[in-house]
């Protein structure tokens, strides 16, 4: 429980993070009110992380909050969206004081900072259950420019930024006894996701289809292949691995389908025109990202997986599917 | 647990809620994309409800959707705005199954025609914990219209729609054994608000302040006296009250706190100058709701209850905080 109260909790931790931005109306209304620039949309995207499936309850309330905030602005990544506002629901468990909701805000605050946008509104009501996080982000994109994952054709290039499968061997190498400094990087890479928004907003217009690996590199693509109408190929040799990812793989083989199938990637997956390769890699270059190509979409349906030698790899998985 | 699993929940139950309307792009992307008539805002609000807290585990799931959607689209008509769309994330217990997610579902379909608004996204997870459902409503507005808390001025009246206490009044029947018709009628009141949308719409430029009252009576009008840095007076005996209400009253004079503090009644509470009376009459008839003169804006600061002989009545809670 909290000294300060419902209220006070709005006036002392929340509201500061609303300065900065009208929309919220100073978090004293029961509305946000967001207004458009003309010729934009507004991109709307809700996330929800639950206590015991998405984080433990004694992981640090601040890397909560940016993850939270992160998984959401992703998605915005992927539209192509720039930041704007977000709203915040929580469901607070009675062992969930103002120690914890300082640290959760103060992480907020943090990351509002690093990636531009502003706290417009929320709601905090108590559960006698776990703790639930909610936010709800809003990008703005220029009208008809959002990227979008039904627009892959037939004969593009599948493109991934950054490294896959970070995430998803965090956990492999705790149990093999890895490195500290191994386990630590991936395991960052877990717990802080890079939501690739300068990228993101660079493939307007060069990208066809776009798409942020949260279910897992082939589930995803499989969503694009699915809106999209085609299939899709994926070169596992092709796949970038960080250095820490390389030295768990490097055990155990068979751990690539780790790598396929993980999720909490949080990298922008997209596909684009041969002739665009040149550009592609000089705006990633901008942007700071390293961009990779990993295979190509052709005519058909689903997602083929490849090995080095070109031979198809089964998989039994499809994501992480929540029921 | 579903044996449609998360995709198929997805594609049966949920993407139906958001054909009639382009801006869930079919809930086959990472957001929704939300496109502005030029001239017009966006109003966005959210609110959580949670299992044990807002509802009990086996009250209709039908009932718990439309409660859900309203409580956000009487948000919506305290700011004068119009429904567009909605995002909704479920936090989903292993006990919740297909069963429950077809009425959830129904309920909203239900509601979704009798508002005109559709689903546009949203995100569906698992707990082991309780049920937490979370919806964030959009409305649209003529751009500077929006009705806000903080624009109530000195010597205004202060106005309520439809009847106050029911919903506070329901438990207190249930109790004292009264009439299964006036027990049924006051805990309708409370499973299900009316959003007033055709009054807050008409309330544009007519009405200076407008808040819903969802926290109690005097609590929401602490909102706005705090917002618009005035005082607020209430005259019990204006106050409207539905014929079951006034039978309960009838036994114990003491429940008029229960009325004044209870919340939950999602009526609007609106100030006006007196020179608009006449016109508020007219407008709210039009939209076939009943409108009550019961208090004014004054000097000062906080809430004032008057009682019918001009005394003052005594209030020692503040609406309902969570914490």
């Amino acid at each position: 429980m909290t000294r300060r109260g419902e209220f006070g909790v709005i006036d002392e931790l929340f509201a500061p993070l609303a300065r900065g931005n009208p929309a919220g109306l100073a978090l004293t209304d029961d509305a946000a009110l967001l207004d458009v620039v003309p010729g934009h949309e507004i991109v709307a995207t809700t996330d929800a992380l639950v206590e015991g499936v998405h984080f433990h309850a004694d992981d640090a309330p601040d890397l909560i909050g940016r993850k939270l905030l992160r998984v959401s602005l992703s998605d915005l990544a992927a539209m192509g969206a720039e930041p704007y506002v977000y709203l915040l629901t929580l469901a607070v468990p009675p062992g969930c004081g103002d120690a914890w909701l300082e640290r959760f805000t103060g992480g907020l605050a943090q990351d509002q900072r690093e990636f531009d946008i502003h706290l417009a509104g929320g709601d905090t009501v108590s559960t006698e259950g776990t703790l639930v996080l909610s936010l709800t982000a809003f990008g703005i994109v220029p009208s008809g420019q959002a990227l979008r994952r039904s627009a892959a054709t037939e004969g593009e290039d599948l493109w991934t930024s950054g490294t896959i499968g970070d995430s998803a061997l965090a956990l492999e190498a705790m149990h093999a006894g890895f490195e500290a400094a191994e386990v630590a990087f991936l395991r960052d890479r877990y717990l802080l996701p890079r939501p690739r928004i300068a990228l993101g907003t660079a493939l307007r217009g060069v990208a066809s289809a776009c798409i942020d690996v949260s279910d897992g590199l082939v589930a995803d693509l499989g969503h694009v292949c699915r809106s999209s109408g085609i299939g899709g190929e994926v070169w596992t040799a092709s796949i970038p691995l960080s250095r820490p990812a390389r030295a768990v793989l490097g055990a155990d083989t068979e751990l690539i389908r780790t790598v396929l199938g993980g999720g909490d990637d949080y990298e922008l997956l997209f596909c684009a025109p041969p002739e665009r390769r040149e550009d592609i890699e000089t705006l990633a270059q901008g942007c700071g990202v390293a961009v990779t190509r990993i295979g190509r979409m052709h005519d058909g349906d689903g997602v083929v997986v490849l090995d080095a030698k070109g031979a198809e790899i089964s998989l039994t998985f499809h994501g992480y599917a929540h029921f």
